[in-house]
């Protein structure tokens, strides 16, 4: 009978930049003794995002941030919403050109990612942000 | 047991702009009686999106307007496609840029929303449309 | 009673550019025997994505095309990542700027698709590649 598991976790992000947490999600799968289902990822905040890219190369993490740093550059004088800092509303856009949910099915008790994907959380901001991440399975 | 719901809402919207409509979720999802499970949202168009972001400060969405506005101007001379008006393969790339469906888990009777995160119909063509979500909810 | 179904498709693609894919993801809908549920597809690649967009004008997808050549050039000498090919990096760009998976309800044995949306897999490398595509189904 198909069963369903909720869970939640915290990511301490040192500023802008890609976290890996692909072992933190296979953790919450083998807790949930899924063989197969769905796993739902939902990111609670509007600031940073979930991203899943390359796991071999940190270059590829290096030109993200290089390609999304010219096309949304902090302190751009287009921006109205200034206050909580330049590169508040950076944060926003590159979060909604990205992704707050991803939704990856589970078989043989583990996620269906192919040989390269990696799961991360990927920080907008450039200070120190605790992030929540949570986790929904559902399977059997 | 684990049990389904699908509904859905219809959206009038006045042209370019986001709509928030959080509410009308959390009605289906009240509606369903589910105090645990996962809610996915899917967007019947290819010119609209759906957008989770930051429900306090009005600027946010006029700075996303100003960005992407800029970022895919209406009426730019490198499209072909022109011949549903000036704003709509801007809006077809304003959409495929986001997203038209999502999925968030449900915890005791709520959308697992973080305390910033609405829930946005983002309208990019520049005339009155009436959008169509399609609501599914499963869980228990 | 909620059942689910794994399967996979491959598809051989002939370079860069919009793969229809909506055939085949409805052949799974059909085999699972679902009168009403939820499809989840899962592309295992970090340089193709998936995308719901118009089906009807080709032009659209032309300029598709067009808006993110410009938008992230091959070659762009702002990419440290090089050594897989100039496409290389804006192939990674390209799918973080669109998705891996999509939620698409069922209702009445089909995807809740709207008049005008196709599923298609868009292939971001130049040269051909086969893609695999997980979709998992649940519903009754």
């Amino acid at each position: 009978m198909i069963q369903q598991m909720l869970e939640r976790f915290a990511i301490a992000t040192r500023g802008r930049g890609l976290y890996e947490v692909t072992r933190e999600v296979q953790g919450c799968v083998a807790r949930a003794r899924v063989q197969m289902g769905l796993c739902t990822l939902h990111l609670q905040h509007t600031s940073a995002s979930l991203l899943i890219q390359e796991n071999a190369d940190p270059d590829v993490r290096r030109d993200f941030e290089t390609f999304f740093a010219r096309l949304v550059p902090d302190g751009d004088a287009m921006f109205v919403h200034t206050v909580e800092g330049d590169d508040d509303m950076p944060a926003h856009i590159r979060t909604a050109l990205t992704a707050v949910n991803l939704s990856i099915p589970i078989a043989e008790g583990r996620l269906c990612l192919g040989t390269w994907q990696g799961i991360y959380l990927w920080e907008h901001r450039t200070t120190p942000h605790t992030r929540t991440v949570v986790v929904h399975i559902l399977g059997e």
